[in-house]
């Protein structure tokens, strides 16, 4: 590769000959060959729409030239179109405070812009990275806004996958309504329940995650832009900070405002914390309704065999005709990558001293990586999984009537130790409740078949009872 | 000791004569010998409303005799004035699904009530503990309604403990408004800010938390009772359950309401992780302003040494009148329990299976030992710390005259990389960042003691700008 | 209550009148009303322990009076005896580093040494708890030594407590070692497994881990005693620290050494945390045996029911004749604590800042309470559940013949993609695999049942293959 | 792109044309498009080299045809070599256990084995996936096996690392070792120490980490190869699994041995559990020394300023001349998301059920890239940082003879009570330690000289004894 010398407060660097960026781009990716990765593109866009918003704001304060800031414009505006996008070249594992990340987006369309007004890359007499892009800007107010537009992003796209899989299982838990069961708990027998019950508390469940993460949006919509290096707003006119939260709201259409205390904004990640734990409160929803499929399905020989997921691949190398609940299986470990990363975002934000919190970066990468994975599996496992399961309802309806719970239905009209006694006679005789009570001469016939008449017992009410109130 | 006789579903089991527990309770103190500890007394507060409502329910639809149900209010009554607490002798590490501690309860209620009405500890013909006292309930809707109310008590004790910290907090920003230092990022010198920003930020970040817990409270609110086993209400009249939930408002205060799926409100976890997390999110605040009080107040020759927390108590066992940051690092300790809580509560919480999270005791016990020590922490951390904070106001306007961040005015002036030159020059020659820009005459004396006077540089605005508009 | 007056560097502070401990501890329960909970007698053990060979060790050195040693001595005797264990009242959650603590134990001993001499407690002048019972110790040597010593203890005792559970383990494994049984992967139908041979599997992993506590032993027994204030040393001499260490290991059995680098002893947190990261490597372990017990037992009726684990209490208030695995849930629910433990001491040992780790209670605390509770656990899920259980080999003799996972054996026949038609037409026709294959002619009856002899299949080799070489 | 049909299994599937891969890797393709991520290279290597000697072993036990063996094990020579490398496509939030991994392996290799007898992509009559390059194996024995085999060559770059940083760390010890500085506890005024021993101390540190990973290798090198599908070994010969361990020694030259319970090693997750906890152990170790190394090297003008860290990259997009300490920022991170990876890990290791822990490729993933962010940051750390770093001497003796800690010399001779005093009167006058000590005559010029001298006060003894044992 060729290279063009650049040169920055520290002295000169080499930058490959054709990047856009620049020295202290350069630098980072020299400095960081830590994991590989680049930045979520949602940073990316964020990154440059607030140069974009910066620029017009600056110019509209009268401090930005025109021209420039009509090219800085321009340049953000082929960006936001996808171009260049392999300009954004440094590792999340990064300079504190995402330095390196804002000077990439800084540099980047510095020389686009010049390029625009007809001068070369690397040359910033035309239009300076830090003096014209940078303008009013600071990293530390610049990045946390970058974060937080970026995750409220990501929280739209995952917002729909949410509601389509609550959806999903809703209507499994209708299609299942009639479905007879045992219910169990602590895996043990217990009273009965329908299969549709199951599906439709799922349902509600991933609807509460939904509403904890839309809790956590306000907090992300207060941006701390304008606060530049310290929160105090130093160098940035308040006429600015007033423009750039408008354009930022109009572009994105999310309901933005300027924070109140912009030292706060600046140095409290609390905002992220709350995010991060409300995506770990979905990830143990979503750990669990995978268990659940799993166990449900787990068989089919030699488990509950209650339903059946659709099978999506062989499920062995070895064991031929083997079908495995991989979708749940995958979500399982999409779930558990989530809470960790919340162990990680939690423990960065401990980590802030005093004006900053230098972790952000890290931060920022596993949120975006956590929305990312969790979004994809949530549209997998509902379209792949979810909406394709099928029940056995014979096998189903088998489980309520051997079941020992159904001994609680005889509680009430004989007393909880008297219909115990019922309980062990069954597991002793291997026969079921209905004929231990029976042959015990406890209820005749009649009433028995009419207190544990299953459809009545997955609701509220004493079973048999006849002035039942429901 | 002596021991009475009782017998339950599996057989005999020796009871301490005189006390008011049971069979089953006995089994559970011999059974789960582990940590020595016994229930938080808020959880048994809950339980024993929880009893007393569903007495009072159950003579309402007609299905508890009200001599008996009298009895058991009455009985519940000197329960929840204080009487009898050291007959709560379960361990929080029990019995899935917290069954010891139900049954710990129904015994006492079911003996003290029979005692009332002239019967004996230990023969259960007056007064049942799982006919009378838990009648038309279950371990699997009782404990998690009684961990929602323990919860929301223990939020409605943090509340005020919050906003006293908060206050505190606001109050030192008030005092200390004047007070002009250097901000630090990444630990290096930064620009202008006041020691009262940094309070005012602090006490925002606290805002938030509190904000953040309350949130969490109404899902807490939607309550479960009346789902008996499964959360399908088998054994519950429909009257019994808008009875009780009715009857818990009325004795609590609390807004609560009946869960729209009881089935869900039984099985899901979600509303404790979600408070946990919160909890979570203040501890990280908590531990990052004790951490950056730690930092300020360090020295007092060796260290930043812009503040004094008021001395508490001796520091050193051997080094003489050392004085060290006790209030803040006792605080550091409590966020880091917390934050190991909220670990445990959402390995608890994702182990849920099908109709019951059995991991529930575990969860209650985190999250109420967790609101505990917070709320102990944040009284003794404002009162014995904050409110008696000092500020060395020579010391903090020294170090904004000597930090390099003053070149960060300059650059609107002179660019970026002019700036950076003056920055490096003072490194060099170990002058001010004003005394080079003076030697080198990049702007005249006049001019430049108008761009640096300090309180402009700490709101703002382009220092020095003569159209600045605020 | 009445109090005496006595005075510190900081002033005079009110003691209870008959109080052993003084001023400093005084101080601290006023401080620290945190939690309500006292140091582990173990952690009182080790630093009375040290205080003991201090003055030993100070008065070789001649620098200790002889009759202020003996009294401390003797004073120690008593205390370590069992004596006086209720003046050790400072709360977990304390001063940085232990300092509360450590002033806690040097208070009770002068004091109760000083009246071994004829004083009064609360008069200093014959006993002084900083310059005699601290001689040539600070907090910051004495506390993680004691910590280490306490850790060591509690290892000892959680020993035998893994050994008994391995043996338990294994003890069934030869019980079980002829029970066939269908192996489960993904929860799905796989090839035959030997009961046995799963709880042999458990014993192994159970010795692993306890090999990995041990392998976290020698760091702690190398202490960093000696280093007094900030790991150099200073007021130590050279002889003491090798009396003091030698003294130690003398007295406790264990071996220890002297720390080869003092400072770094000190302010290093990372022997605690292999030794947290060991104990939650054992949890995982035991939660996933607890749950492996859990699904194995399910049922009766409506789950696996391969094994019965032991009743040990009823398992429900309201489903009668219910028998929970109350043993195994909670052991999973001590797991979960003990690995939130350990995201505490990780957080506590990052904290750690310069010469030392003030966050050392908290490590402390959560430490030896896990120990504690996974002692105390393991001996109950050992003797009440473990050495009971029972297995229906009927059931699990069913299983194997009914599982599709039999299609493996086929595979090395006729091929992958055969086998896997053989096994899709036992699922259509719900017809077990052998009858499949016959009815399709595979192989002869007489090969078949060679092939599928069950024994030979659950050890390496291809089934039927007749020079199998084992 | 055109495509091939590939029938599995399930049924047909369209592969890419030129695609090694076949129909399970496509449906793997389209069933896990979650992170975009691909295998970590050492996997991919991994699992290779188990299917050369595989190949090989089967072949020795005269199971495998000749040709086709040797097809395969010139195939894998191929990849090994690094060709093909872009076929590995399977995310790795995947099928549960690493199925469809091992059958991007199986389907790579039969189909350029197949390539290289002649035959055709996507015909497996020659060579075909299952039947043999997958002969005698399971996903649930190869995937584990690789993931040991991936970790040891992870840690055999590791290893490396962390001594070159810990040679570094000892070599600035060294340069640093007559520079005296007082100590700092709590972040308050300790005694002195010298610079070189607190760079020396971090040294021995990570040594200790570095043997904290090495202890987990023993278990990682004992194989469960040869287990098969539930660890029972059905379908391998026993000398096919002597032969595949012995071929995989001399292969990697690692100390590998045969599983003694290959049930165990199949679905026991302990070592890898282990291997994270001492990675996390490293990076709280590391997280330590950056923290240090930003609060020593704070400042300029408003921090401690005892050393400079070689400057990298500018600091800061808005405050010129700013240098931050980057490379002990990027390390924090990199510490951040190492213990988030083991809270992932640990959740992953907790949820195996009975013969097998599907969540294997999550605890692959997160190993595998925490130990290759560890080995770059560390490379980056010790290069970048480490060995630049220059000290302030004059700096460091101002805070040592400014430090109230000095009292502490004085305690030995006048008492604790007393020399606080002397503490107090210089915290009261701002006059030093010494000064306040002569002023008020506690001890002659000359002697208090003497017991000052700064350089034994940082090593054992009392200042100034004359009998001093070293």
């Amino acid at each position: 590769m060729t290279y063009r010398i650049e040169k920055d407060s520290l002295g000169t660097v080499e930058v490959p000959e054709h990047a856009y960026y620049g020295a202290q781009t350069a630098r980072a990716v020299a400095n960081f060959p830590i994991s590989g990765l680049r930045p979520h593109p949602s940073l990316v866009w964020a990154t440059v729409l607030i140069k974009k918003c910066a620029a017009r704001a600056n110019m509209a304060t009268g401090r930005l030239d025109e021209n420039i800031g009509r090219a800085i414009i321009r340049a953000a505006d082929e960006l936001l179109a996808g171009e260049l996008s392999d300009q954004f070249v440094v590792d999340p594992f990064q300079a504190g405070a995402g330095t390196s990340h804002n000077m990439n987006a800084n540099e980047v369309l510095a020389n686009r812009a010049a390029e625009l007004l007809g001068g070369a890359r690397g040359s910033y007499d035309l239009v300076h990275p830090n003096d014209h892009v940078n303008m009013a800007q600071s990293t530390n107010d610049v990045f946390p806004t970058a974060m937080r537009l970026a995750c409220l992003k990501q929280v739209e796209r995952l917002g729909p996958c949410l509601e389509n899989l609550a959806a999903a299982l809703r209507q499994k838990g209708l299609e299942f309504d009639t479905i007879l069961k045992s219910g169990r708990t602590h895996l043990q027998d217990a009273v009965p329940i329908r299969l549709g019950q199951e599906f439709a508390a799922w349902a509600k469940a991933v609807d509460g995650n939904l509403a904890g993460i839309r809790r956590a949006m306000p907090d992300l919509q207060e941006l701390g832009i304008g606060g530049t290096a310290v929160g105090t707003g130093m160098n940035a006119e308040a006429a600015y900070i007033d423009h750039i939260v408008a354009g930022l709201a109009a572009e994105t259409g999310f309901k933005l405002s300027r924070g109140k205390d912009l030292v706060e904004r600046m140095q409290n990640m609390d905002p992220f914390v709350s995010l991060s734990s409300s995506l770990k409160g979905l990830a143990v929803t979503l750990a669990r309704i995978a268990n659940d499929l799993r166990l449900l399905a787990s068989g089919p020989r030699t488990g509950l065999d209650e339903i059946t997921l659709p099978p999506v691949q062989p499920g062995s190398s070895i064991m031929p005709g083997k079908v495995n609940p991989v979708m749940a299986e995958m979500t399982d470990m999409v779930a558990f990558q989530v809470i960790g990363a919340d162990s990680t975002v939690t423990l960065a934000a401990q980590a802030g001293q005093l004006e900053l919190n230098v972790m952000m970066p890290v931060i920022a990468f596993n949120l975006l990586f956590a929305m990312e994975i969790l979004a994809n599996a949530i549209n997998k496992l509902t379209e792949s999984c979810i909406t394709g399961i099928t029940a056995h309802a014979d096998k189903c309806r088998h489980y309520l009537e051997d079941s020992l719970g159904l001994a609680t239905v005889l509680a009430p009209y004989i007393g909880y130790m008297a219909a115990a006694e019922v309980a062990k006679e069954s597991v002793a005789s291997g026969r079921s409740i209905a004929e231990v009570a029976l042959a015990k001469g406890i209820l005749s016939e009649a009433r028995l078949a009419e207190i544990l008449e299953p459809m009545p017992l997955t609701s509220p009410g004493v079973p048999g009872a006849t002035k039942e109130s429901k």
